[in-house]
């Protein structure tokens, strides 16, 4: 039986006050502007313009219902969920086989139309949306779980399962997915394969490139690539996964995945602290990987600006007092009483040297649930601001919090607000810029000059969200030269004609000049 | 303080009476056959003939002391440790840079010689020897670490650190390397890389897909790939890193490496076990992954006649009577007094039900030591029967040990010893046919049998091993004919007149047609 855990030292409150709260309504009233009108230096490349004969061809394949045309119901497919982007695609085709996907590549491969893939389209960065009008391939109803074995832990399914079926479907047979984030009622394990998501809790479980052991997928011209391996080891020449994996559907379409699950933890326990500096913040994780060592599974950084975006706007409850700055840690654990004592022991060190400030800790589910809200939904709840300028760094420790201060001080008043949060174990800052709307004065303040600060400081300049189109000139930030033309020479062998995610991903100098 | 765990069941005994052996010496006294005589049908390919103003050029670059040509000095580098292979290069070459090394290759690039790029030379399927007179580029000297964060556990090293002493130094620092083979005496960081070892924790810790943070390369033609990013999350296009982990020094050669290092356990346990069934090692890993869930760090299983090579040639002693079958289980936690606790919970249960007949846990680290020496110098041990046909599979868990019986039957008398043992828990099975000497006929017995075998239950015909030069004849089995054009394409792309590491890794009907 789950119980709330009692801390020893006084300050220590039981989370007792946290409301549930019911999922906000995000308001679509206006549409974000269309890509090509926003960023006109952008050029439609020569692909063919859809027509009759090619809609004649998809219906004949998929039958009139998995072939969308209606420019209202495209909207949904070509706009971005953060209203950032907006493409005008008149077809949308949603395959429910491998060899749907086969037919549809090879035909539009043939006749040189362009193809965004879209798993849930909760991308950051404009990937999962066309530019101009190419044709969507909606990976939605390829959502079948193909096998697990509950022995060794391997899950076998399409492309387009979403993220939290898998979790619950898992869930009931006491494994887990390695991957949780916030877009997970949405997101795909397709798309989250195609970007490399890292998400919550990447610190314990590994990231995608570890933990998926093979995949299936299919190439610009139509060809199965059969790498949907179900074994932990197996070295056999090139390990042709990772040429799917993070490149963001550029180098072909994944359709199915095989992926590693680790049993699901018999005792979760959540901490949710106050702190007064960054410093401290730094502290405590150092403490925690020492103190908690194997069952520390998550350790997320919050400030205040971040937090009060989710009780302001979606009208979350905090269980603490206002404090500068927040923390998340949770444990994952085979016994209950072993994970509770190790876990006090760490509370009571870093409250009696006074990096915490306050806190609670619980393992009851539901109170747990409303804390992971706090943190999942804050960028849900920055829509509520207005326009946001999103930026998904990867800096080292000591400067992970240092743009927010510095982006102040450029941006100033033009600002609604700025404030960062992230994944403090991994060095992945999320830093939310919100102006009231889109502006490109402010976006000069920002770019390149943020990018040009990550750089100097080798760091990433996207360490989850990917390229996607709106970091494609900003590449050389975080690749070489060298790395550039292998990047380049990769993508014009696997997609000579540049059909798959055109404008994306690649730098546009090479992108250009290179293919299409 | 450490010490011997009681276990509850009186069967189980205290570990006292191991021990300890001096290294044994291996005779080298018959060399292996030249590769080119043992192979006929692999023809040596148009690279040039290493001549006096190559080797001038090479001396002016390196000095005398690090330019080998000498040939009973290039004999070592010649010849692989399991004597199974053997090239007749006259140069060997010892950068201390990567300015070195984009040097050297650059020379041979434009003199169309052809290079074998060499880590500790402890490969096992001949991909680290030349196979005709290929020029030796061994990376030995390249061994500085470069540097290392301490607060999130990220080692930058060069190439030719050997594990070993990578392992000692973080040691020292509260860390350890995630990753952990027999030959960790020898065997280099670079080679570990370049062939993605898995070894004893892969199960724990991951591998190195998932590990390896970031590296630098250099191409066939000398310029360098700098990859060697030091973050944990970093999506900014195609992961470059991924061309070099696995591919067997056959697309460039890795010179620097940035691995992430967990911390050093608190507490280790080991257990070692005897079973009279392979049945009873699957109830017992499924057991061990419930009850010891996050702090299992390894799950080995041993057979009677490999155990036997190092008791018999070795002279190591086993603390159990003698069983069909053995396992090993280790821990890696953070409190002592909790795995202690969690590991004989685990071992009274499986005691209880039968599936373990004998056994005996400990902590203290002499004794560990002497335990893993029986499943770690079971190769070496090998080499004293005679020629070893070795093979290292992945294959479904309940055929992980099938292949033995069926090899006793049809390779019959001719063999001195056939055994199996390996990483139950990564599906990980090394089998050993041991012949008095190198036989065509015995190997016709088992070659393409066991591929076939191994290929019909979608297992990987080399787990961890690669596919070097012994290999590569088989790729078929695990690749499907559309992975093995995209694995040629990238390698005609990357390499285009084919000098790094000839014969290997590609099957020859790819390899020959397209490069070289």
């Amino acid at each position: 039986m789950l119980s709330t855990v009692r801390c020893r030292l006084s300050s220590w409150r039981l989370l007792s006050s946290i409301s549930s709260t019911t999922s906000s309504t995000i308001k679509y009233s206006t549409l974000p502007e269309l890509t090509k009108d926003r960023y006109p230096n952008v050029r439609r490349s020569d692909y063919s313009i859809i027509k009759s004969n090619h809609l004649e061809f998809f219906k004949d394949l998929l039958g009139e219902h998995r072939l969308i045309t209606d420019e209202n119901e495209c909207l949904a497919y070509n706009t971005d969920w953060i209203k950032a982007n907006r493409g005008y695609s008149s077809c949308v085709l949603k395959p429910k086989s491998t060899e749907e996907v086969c037919s549809i590549l090879k035909f539009c491969y043939d006749n040189n139309l362009a193809v965004c893939p879209q798993g849930g389209n909760t991308g950051l960065v404009g990937g999962s949306v066309p530019v101009f009008d190419e044709v969507i391939l909606s990976m939605s109803l390829m959502n079948k779980i193909i096998s697990l074995d509950e022995t060794a832990g391997i899950l076998t399914c399409e492309a387009g399962c979403v993220l939290e079926n898998l979790d619950n479907y898992l869930a009931e047979r006491e494994l887990m997915m390695p991957l949780d984030l916030g877009a997970k009622g949405s997101c795909q394990i397709g798309g989250n394969v195609a970007t490399n998501a890292g998400g919550l809790r990447l610190l314990r479980y590994g990231n995608l490139q570890g933990n998926v052991l093979g995949l299936e997928a299919v190439t610009p011209n139509g060809r199965v690539v059969d790498c949907l391996s179900a074994l932990k080891k197996d070295n056999t020449g090139l390990h042709l996964k990772h040429l799917y994996i993070g490149t963001e559907g550029s180098l072909g379409v994944v359709t199915k995945v095989c992926i590693k699950c680790p049993p699901k933890p018999k005792a979760v326990n959540l901490a949710f602290l106050g702190l007064n500096s960054f410093e401290n913040i730094l502290k405590v994780f150092k403490k925690s990987r020492h103190e908690l060592g194997e069952i520390l599974s998550s350790c997320e950084a919050i400030d205040a600006d971040s937090l009060a975006v989710t009780t302001e706007h979606l009208k979350l409850k905090s269980p603490l007092d206002k404090f500068p700055f927040y923390m998340l840690i949770e444990t994952h654990g085979s016994d209950n009483t072993h994970d509770e004592e190790k876990l006090n022991r760490f509370l009571g060190k870093v409250m009696e040297d006074g990096s915490v400030l306050d806190g609670i800790a619980t393992n009851e589910p539901s109170k747990m649930k409303d804390i992971w809200d706090l943190r999942e939904r804050i960028t849900e709840g920055y829509l509520h601001d207005g326009y946001v300028f999103k930026y998904d760094l990867s800096l080292p420790l000591e400067h992970f919090y240092s743009l927010v201060p510095i982006m102040k001080d450029r941006v100033g008043r033009d600002a609604i607000r700025i404030s960062g949060y992230g994944h403090i174990g991994d060095g992945n800052v999320h830093l939310s810029i919100c102006v009231k709307e889109f502006s490109t004065e402010v976006l000069n303040k920002i770019e390149p000059f943020i990018y040009e600060y990550t750089s100097k400081l080798k760091g990433s300049i996207s360490a989850e969200h990917g390229i996607g189109f709106r970091k494609t000139n900003y590449v050389h930030y975080s690749k070489s030269q060298e790395a550039i033309d292998i990047m380049t020479n990769i993508k014009c062998i696997m997609d000579p004609k540049g059909i798959l995610n055109p404008y994306k991903v690649y730098p546009p100098s090479r992108r250009w000049s290179n293919f299409k």
